[in-house]
């Protein structure tokens, strides 16, 4: 065993895991969409790490504004204003198109969920707080608190007040339920969500919760009419609505951020992840101008010693400048197409694959026991490591990703060639071959 | 106005304020204990920036090792293992001197009380969690309801269970309770301790949270023997005790966690700030080998994206490297001695300096009314912000620092030259003249 893999072993606590018997690869090299382990072994980035390596490794402008941050202040107190504080902010709403928001930044994904309950709880003076089953926010208190699936299960009792509702997923509504099309699933959803409003009484509840595009869970794609159907509802009630796109932000979806397909305007925006590729870690909440407004009178009791750092509001400037230069909206657009179309063909040819769901470079499969689309693993429930099993095969054949419950992610790095993406794309092919046989 | 400031106040949100009427000053360099603005004015960097700045400003190792890192990998998930990774967790657990613990990396101070309250509760598989009046430990969801003081009012209504305590404060104690001697006040805040965790049921109480030496709330140093009897009621009631070293570790008080001042070991450590002096953000939790070992075959429900960035473990490898090379240690206990004896001149001369506390190159001073000690401020009230004026006109004479309720934080780099020291001291001094006769 190398060195780095046995002190890693005696000395880092590992997220998620049973400390025994994980087995950590010895990465040594990252480049593009690749990466490669210690012995010399190649991997396709197929999740861009946890869908946050959007413009791949070894972005040298981001590097050198690294670099350069480091040289001339990498750290200042938020007391203060600083060019890459002020710039970061400015390039983050301008890309938004929010009219006279404001940002306010944290250092990842939970922390500026945590910012946005705070702030909607304050602005709205109320203390209730929905969110979605089969959403993921993070894990602190607050954010794992709006997560809707087990890995909040260590954050209870939580704090009162956190109440779950069920977004659009038609592939898994029960049998009894029936839609003609995509504006009907959205009715329905939208009429479950409005009576549980109406039963935990709108005036007591500051903030919807939804990932714009829920992505650990499984890309679940709202319709529509969902999405403006959750806007109204906010708007009618004085609700705050709040997008978390820590993982479907930044170009993800083809659109710097995913609210952005829908025609709507969220009262909060919570990022990480892409702002900065991870280079750095950063996160924030975008705030719109009326929220942001409250805030001129009042005091905002929102703070942490890193925040808006200026080495990551360094990286973000140069990341948001990259997508641009990149022209990764156009690469999204065509890739995704791309990617479209040879899952189709997946889901044609290999009887282990249910529904598969994309929009832009975001995609996931069901892997499912027979044609009624029965899950190969129940809910929270896979104790021969089924999932786990076909995430080594993937990867033992140098396709990197993770898996969700019955799903497979695959969400490549935005930079991602044709030729690349359908070599890639190969590998799947064929270890689903092999599930098939194993189903 | 400069652009910057302009941007700044048109596009980011500002922590703990109301946002009319702030004037963030621009600043343009930093190095070693001082830093600029805009229009060229110079400060001494007189508590570290938020305490985290222990090394001072622009420190050439760390920022080289910056520089390499973001060469070579800036991120890789934290399924991995890469060198920096595991460099950086023995290197903090070899400083504590803890035997066969480990590391869990988070991004900062909240995030690391966050993941500690987790693991004290899966460890203990109880729920309540204690903490202290006048402590601070982030203001996320959880680490919001460890803090014992206003700042953690917007995370109301919080979870169940956060149970606060008095620690001790003798200096505030009512004027009924006489102590003889510091063993003597160990004693009676220890009683008060015990009897609040019987009356709570020591078996329903996952973990005791303090600050090991109170930072924000104005360095409040327990007696030796009040942090052994603690220690003794964890053990005890198999209770987790957990110290929150995000201020007061890394060299600050003289050795390199505060704990060992006490001859106790804590079951978890919590750090962030002096890691790295805030060049990266990291943070993390220190983890006694007992409860990693828990850990062997129970699930470890912590993870964030950002977990043991590589950037932050290069930066943090780099730090502590630094502080061996510079001799912090000595210079901290040398420049201690020169604080203590300056604090005790001014204590002498100025009527409103009430008690000074220090320990190494952390300390605080009450400003107060009278020679009773009445406060200047009441707490939580100062309508005419006294005390931002007289931060105001620290700042007036190159003094940087900041106040919390009637009390001045004095905290430099640790790097600090007597020389320099002496002179920033004159400084205050000065101001204190003034102060004298605003009270
Ligand atoms: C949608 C979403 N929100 C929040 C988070 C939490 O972010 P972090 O891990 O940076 O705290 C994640 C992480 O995967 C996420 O996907
Ligand atoms: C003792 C202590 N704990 C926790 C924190 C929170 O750290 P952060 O602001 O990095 O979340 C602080 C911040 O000042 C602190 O002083």
């Amino acid at each position: 065993m190398s060195l780095i893999k046995e002190k890693s072993l005696q000395y880092n606590l590992h997220s998620w895991s049973a400390q025994k018997g994980i087995d950590p690869k010895v990465i040594t090299k990252a480049d593009g969409i690749y990466f490669w382990d210690e012995e010399g072994n190649r991997y396709y980035d197929m999740s861009s790490q946890l869908v946050n390596s959007n413009l791949g490794h070894g972005n040298k402008a981001i590097v050198q504004a690294i670099k350069e941050q480091a040289e001339k202040i990498p750290f200042i107190s938020p007391a203060f204003a600083v060019d890459v504080r002020s710039d970061a902010a400015e390039a983050v709403v301008k890309l938004s198109g929010m009219k006279n928001a404001k940002v306010f930044f944290t250092n990842a994904g939970a922390e500026s969920n945590e910012n946005a309950i705070k702030m909607a709880k304050q602005y709205t003076g109320r203390w209730k707080i929905f969110s979605m089953y089969r959403c993921y926010h993070g894990s602190s208190a607050g954010a794992g608190m709006l997560t809707g699936e087990p890995r909040h299960f260590a954050n209870e009792p939580g704090p009162a007040g956190f109440i779950k509702y069920d977004g659009p997923y038609a592939y898994r509504a029960p049998k009894q339920v029936v839609f003609t099309d995509e504006d009907d699933a959205a009715d329905f959803y939208l009429e479950l969500l409005e009576n549980q409003v109406l039963y935990e009484g709108p005036e007591r509840i500051a903030a919807i919760f939804l990932e714009t595009v829920v992505g650990s869970n499984g890309v679940l794609i709202p319709p529509q009419k969902w999405m403006k159907g959750v806007r109204d509802l906010c708007t009618k009630y004085g609700i705050v609505m709040v997008c978390d796109e820590v993982m479907a932000g930044w170009y993800r979806t083809g659109k710097a951020f995913a609210f952005q397909h829908y025609g709507i305007e969220p009262d909060l925006v919570t990022f990480a992840k892409g702002v900065t590729c991870g280079y750095v870690p950063i996160g924030g909440v975008l705030v719109s101008e009326k929220i942001q407004k409250y805030f001129n009178d009042h005091q905002m009791m929102c703070g942490l010693t890193y925040n808006a750092h200026p080495m990551g509001c360094a990286a973000a400037v140069a990341a948001i400048k990259e997508y641009e230069r990149l022209h990764i909206e156009e690469n999204v657009e065509k890739q995704g197409n791309v990617l479209r179309g040879i899952l189709d063909e997946l889901s044609q040819k290999h009887p282990c694959v249910g529904e598969i769901r994309q929009i832009g470079l975001f995609s996931a499969m069901e892997i499912v026991k027979d044609e009624k689309g029965t899950p190969v693993v129940s809910f929270n429930c896979d104790p021969d490591g089924m999932m786990p099993k076909i995430i080594g095969m993937l990867m033992k054949e140098g396709f990197f990703t993770y898996s969700h419950e019955n799903m497979i992610v695959v969400a490549p790095p935005l930079i991602i060639a044709e030729e690349e993406l359908r070599e890639a794309m190969a590998i799947l092919d064929r270890v689903l071959d092999s599930v098939d046989g194993m189903i």
